[in-house]
């Protein structure tokens, strides 16, 4: 039995808890100060506002204010925060723990360090070493295809760990139920591009959806399954570029990933909602100001600086990103920037 | 300019008429017998029946009983038959040809030859070289995510050619339009069964759909998503020990194809029934009467026969397909069965 604290109380991290509890683990759920008004539900016993269910009683409450105390004696901390709040409770974290934690991420995604555009892990690692100076580094990167709203009901789920210590991979061993199956892998590169970038994609399947909409009732399949397939080929030359492995991309944290990303959710919505005409800056922000945060509009935005300066020569090979981005950020027709990607394998 | 005939007046023979005619060729168009009816509607300018849409004006309609004077002068055929009527199809047109000619066929899937369960492809090479036995076995076996509907209606559409032979790959250069777009691979195997074994799977997609349903709109597709990459990691294994290669598979030939497949359509319908609880081969025979052929029934019965006598061993790697012919061949429940999957990666 671990004791386990999750940090970020939104749809993943409150999500993870319900598996973590149902295997008898003490868990601790701390929300940050964005998360008070879901904290404050939780702690009335009310529904997760969220997650429309209530969290399993034995989860411990602590509001943004606790954070010591939500994290004393825990061995495990789980990161359940959006990639833009990462950076500021990860420093927080650093500064009330006074040894190596065995870390499992939630969060991945790019990261604008003071001007330069690093991953999430990396960034992570750098803070760690600094901190412990002697310690391993403790880090599981968790992706696959998993909806927090889904894992909360026990919809059967596979999800993929990433990580390289033995005493990581023990930890993830128990960590599953009957309906939540965890598959391990070393390939924390290859997990946690693909979780990144499956947005970007799941926003270019979303626009051809409201290209078409509604009324064509699904009569045009065959331009989404090009798309879909073109995006897992570009994930694929992406992780094997930044030495992750393409297997990895084939697989549930790819393919799996991707798949469930642009059936539903803000990503596919964002998509939608530009194919349907709308400006993809008006898109944006409506949908931040009601809650809803579009990552792929980051991960284009960042990815794109990211990639011109880690594997420029990519660029060329990666025509749906680039339709996606002059799309996004330039001023590309959707339909005819989708439809000249056939043209360009 | 080539002269070209269509065998199959269905959904797909009909539908690659419209790219054909596009391109200027002279495009003759001949129904079965079981096509009378639609061939009947074309003659008299209607719709056609299935397509919903009438065909281009330039193609020549030949009804079942004028096969000779169809296919006279024609140095290309396109296969566009169901693979239950293959065979006879296939023997009636070698009856009425003297030279060897340029095969395309839209036509996969396995064939009962006499109680040996075979490859149409196999089957249709030996009847080849039987009958022109100095010939080149020229012949293209067409895959990717096409859908009828959306062929003939100019949705963006990539369509995969497999073929041998520089005639092949010359002619289908020619085929191509600004919304079809023709990309040539050496993987015929590879193509051909991942068309065939993608209704399987289609169908598996289609359980998990039945047994949601839309009053959980959507709220399942952890499963589902898992269910789609097994189902890709599977077709690869059987791809593989049949001696194609596996990216076809990793690509629009497999991957695409079960998107599209999987969105909608017979096969899928076939699951779905099935998910909401219907006794499998009553769904089958009531679609069938109701002229929608579940061609994933006979993959899943005939490609399992095929399997355990050409590759037994890959059995025991296939826990999907597995799955699905106990569901629907014995008397596995299918929610158990499915989910079951997850603990035999």
């Amino acid at each position: 039995m671990y004791n386990i604290c999750v940090l970020g109380a939104g749809y993943m991290g409150s999500a993870i808890t319900f598996p973590l509890a149902k295997n008898g683990h003490n868990v601790n759920l701390w929300g940050t100060w964005l998360d008070d008004e879901i904290i404050n539900a939780c702690r009335k016993g009310l529904l997760h506002p969220k997650l429309k269910t209530k969290l399993l009683p034995t989860v411990k409450i602590f509001s943004s204010d606790e954070l010591e105390a939500a994290v004393s004696g825990c061995d495990i901390i789980f990161m359940g925060i959006s990639s833009e709040g990462f950076l500021d409770v990860f420093k927080k974290l650093l500064s009330v723990i006074d040894k190596n934690k065995n870390i499992f991420t939630l969060t991945k995604g790019f990261i604008d360090d003071n001007g330069k555009i690093r991953r999430t892990t990396a960034v992570a690692r750098q803070l760690l070493n600094k901190r412990f100076a002697e310690a391993d580094f403790q880090w599981t990167s968790i992706g696959g295809p998993v909806k927090a709203l889904e894992l909360c009901r026990d919809i059967p789920t596979v999800s993929i760990y990433a990580s390289r210590t033995d005493e990581n991979i023990s930890a993830a061993g128990k960590f599953g139920t009957g309906n939540y199956r965890i598959i391990h892998t070393r390939d924390i590169t290859g997990v946690e591009l693909s979780a990144d970038f499956k947005n970007v994609y799941a926003t270019g399947m979303g626009v051809v959806e409201g290209l078409y909409g509604p009324e064509m009732a699904g009569n045009f399949h065959n331009f989404s399954s090009f798309i879909f397939n073109q995006s897992i080929l570009e994930i694929s030359r992406i992780v094997e570029k930044a030495g992750g492995n393409k297997k990895t991309v084939f697989d549930n944290a790819g393919m799996g990933d991707l798949y469930v990303t642009s059936q539903s959710g803000r990503n596919r919505k964002f998509g939608e909602l530009i194919g349907k005409g709308m400006p993809p800056e008006e898109v944006f922000r409506t949908m931040l100001e009601g809650g809803e945060l579009a990552e792929g509009y980051h991960t284009l935005k960042l990815g794109k600086i990211w990639l011109e300066e880690n594997h420029p020569e990519l660029l060329g090979y990666l025509p749906l990103f680039s339709a996606l981005h002059q799309i996004i950020f330039g001023d590309m027709d959707p339909f005819e920037g989708l439809k000249d990607v056939l043209f360009k394998l």
